[in-house]
């Protein structure tokens, strides 16, 4: 894995991004023990109910904390795709949710049923940001298995561990997926 | 009110630094209408337990999104103080925690009973986050008081409105006795 991740998670209010981005961050610095910058950042866009989170991991020292050029976007809705994709760069890989995005129109997008399976196998649409950052890990490594495990629990209410390790199971499983 | 705010609120893990810190940021940005930029970085220091949130708040553009000269610093333990204070620019103003800071020796410190409050009045030590943020409202006017009611309802667990709500209002009063 090369030192340096820039990821962009985006969807809509609602969808758990800053959350996801929060327990992504603190399981790469937290428990991975990597360097981590974990940012949100709120203009005129934010009052439209589009809503992203950034994470940038480093084996080094972050001088620039700012996601410039994205190595790993997810996006959770069409809104979030058609406004937060153009930084992805070259040969840089994306997750998208297939119910919700259905134009997303570069090589390397994994379109995943991030929010159905949310829906049809814990019974709650919520849980589908966890989904997410599972596959994420399973498709890119920027995270441990561990680690992801240990900062959702560390955030999640009490009484929804069960649910909330369910949806990191199944993330890992449809990345397994879409990589074989 | 000055155009630009940089702010720190900082204490131990578990303290709800970081959900205060995205609150903070959802009030001014999604409700007061301000552009905002909340981040946490998370270092060699983040593994010893102490925990930081930044949040800018400003009417322009934010072109750098790292806190550099601190306005506003909130220190929720002495260690957070000793490691965070630095930073804080002069004619800054400080809110800490007046059970477990003991020594904050510099001018413009405002020590609050922040936890001592939460845990007398509401019966719970965790909504000392939000009597922070209230107290930092009354005393700086960096967010409204609507606004940070809406962004912390929104993130709150449902069933604990009211104690949170209490929580504001204990801020509020603490920092209205501070300042008279």
């Amino acid at each position: 894995m090369k030192d340096k991740h820039q990821i962009r998670l985006s969807g809509s209010g609602g969808q758990g991004m800053i959350t996801a981005g929060v327990i992504l961050a603190e399981a790469a610095g937290v428990h991975d023990g990597k360097n981590v910058v974990q940012s949100q950042s709120y203009g005129p866009e934010a009052r439209g109910g589009a809503s992203k989170a950034e994470v940038i991991i480093s084996d080094q020292e972050i001088f620039f904390p700012k996601a410039t050029a994205i190595d790993i976007l997810l996006a959770m809705t069409q809104e979030a795709w058609d406004r937060y994709s153009d930084d992805l760069r070259e040969g840089g890989l994306a997750v998208v949710d297939s119910f919700y995005v259905k134009a997303a129109g570069r090589p390397n997008v994994h379109a995943l049923p991030l929010s159905q399976s949310a829906r049809e196998e814990v019974g709650i649409e919520i849980v589908a940001n966890f989904i997410a950052l599972a596959a994420i890990a399973e498709l890119t490594g920027v995270v441990s298995k561990a680690a992801l495990e240990k900062a959702m629990l560390a955030r999640v209410p009490r009484g929804t561990e069960d649910k909330n390790r369910k949806a990191l199971e199944i993330g890992y499983r449809l990345a397994r997926g879409a990589k074989g």
